[in-house]
């Protein structure tokens, strides 16, 4: 079985951990990174300090992701500090990078006349060294790549909209590039089964089937009505996939073995729908 | 000014790292420990593996937060495998205990008549020696608490109705009891200018204010219309409010200074409205 490549989050924002705004930025990235066959290992969210970024971006370096992204922080005010903080992780200086400077410029010349090129502007032009940076479509701050041993590192705005783009541009290549397989994913729906009643049946299963990952999801309260089943196999060799199919007859008939002795009040067996 | 105590959260589950699920349980408790004068330091965010709950606990206590909350890997199966991994972060053995069972026993008594406890059940009821169980009203596993020298360590299951009963019950009492100054905050939304072009006046506030926190939130593009500008005080007496008020009036008086010199095309002075 091919081992998937990793990946690391670091979303940077007091925002973020005062309740103000949720990180769906780090959602959306899981989602890409799982379709690519990438396993996203840890997101880990940090207030706007130096210290705070510097201990991250060391402490993720150490368990040597395949790729670390980090959000946030790059643009023009005194509180964005990631790539202070990322040259500091790396023992780097920062310093004014001219093809940065130069992408910063021309997107300034389209939005405005008069005004020059301040030290804020400058600021987001200004990379730890042996950085490169990635064209920003929709915004000002570039993205930032700097490779770390056998880590690619990538810095993106937490603007939404200008992370999005310089993902779509620059970090999907780097996925396609080291492309894992895409995991096979069964979700089975169950009414009327609390996830405790189901357990040693999907446990059962489990040892039956050692090379596939199970997992179930309460919905709603135990005790209430439904749980999700999801199956998942990281590797789409045509065994696998009869592997997955085997296992899938297996789970139900192990499930309905034990329906009967489910909750109170249950007269029927347990309805199970196959969702996929 | 009073040190505010401060909490990390580790929320632990593949869903939320391969897109499937989103972490609103930390924005949730992020809104409350900041309500209750609280600093949120982290959130790390795991995958279901007892290495990485080991290595994320033990990261987590070697700063010293006054709370550290884990979120999810509570439940009855395999993959539930929080208490594992803090016990063996910890140097502690898990034991069957018995406070915990009986509550377990007592929630499955008023869901079903039959089924005997299956060591499923008890797996929930099985806390690392010292623990102690937090009641848990609408489900099943009981919250977890213990202390480790100045850390309150609590484990809350992930289904978000039972980890808000948990807290509500069991840890607002502790967020209470270490009450911090439940900051002042003002926003002040800027229609039309950009964020790099209020950058300098942003600039001075800040160094003639050196006690106030600022924080500037680009919302849509860089070049679009909207920043967000927040105002913290993290002190409630009296001289700090005079303070707050002091820096909006000096930040409104900078920014229309530099109003004349924003984006292209813009003729009138920023439209600057006072959100509270």
């Amino acid at each position: 079985m091919k081992k998937s490549p990793t990946a690391e989050i670091i979303s940077v924002g007091n925002e973020l951990l005062i309740g103000h705004t949720i990180d769906t930025n780090s959602f959306w990235i899981a989602k890409r990174l799982t379709r690519f066959g990438w396993t996203l290992q840890r997101i880990t969210v940090l207030r706007d300090s130096l210290e705070a970024i510097q201990d991250g971006v060391r402490g993720a370096l150490r368990r040597n992701p395949n790729l670390l992204i980090t959000l946030g922080g790059l643009g023009p005010t005194h509180d964005d500090m990631t790539l202070k903080g990322v040259g500091l992780a790396l023992g780097k200086r920062l310093a004014l990078n001219p093809e940065a400077f130069a992408m910063v410029k021309a997107r300034y010349s389209a939005l405005e006349a008069s005004t020059g090129l301040t030290r804020f502007r400058r600021k987001m032009a200004t990379l730890p060294e042996g950085a490169i940076p990635l064209p920003n479509p929709v915004g000002t701050a570039p993205g930032v790549a700097i490779t770390i041993d056998k880590t690619r590192l990538v810095s993106l705005p937490g603007v939404p909209s200008e992370m999005k783009a310089i993902f779509t541009g620059s970090v999907i290549p780097i996925l396609i590039a080291s492309k894992g397989q895409a995991p096979l994913e069964v979700s089975i729906g169950l009414v009327g089964i609390i996830e405790s009643a189901l357990a040693p049946a999907l446990d059962r299963t489990r040892k039956a089937f050692p090379r596939l990952y199970f997992k179930s999801h309460p919905r709603g309260r135990e005790g209430g009505v439904r749980t999700l089943i999801q199956l998942h196999v990281y590797s789409v060799d045509r065994e696998s996939r009869v592997q997955l199919d085997k296992a899938i007859a297996y789970l139900l008939r192990e499930l309905s073995k034990s329906a009967y002795s489910g909750p109170k009040g249950q007269e029927k067996p347990a309805r199970k729908m196959l969702e996929s």
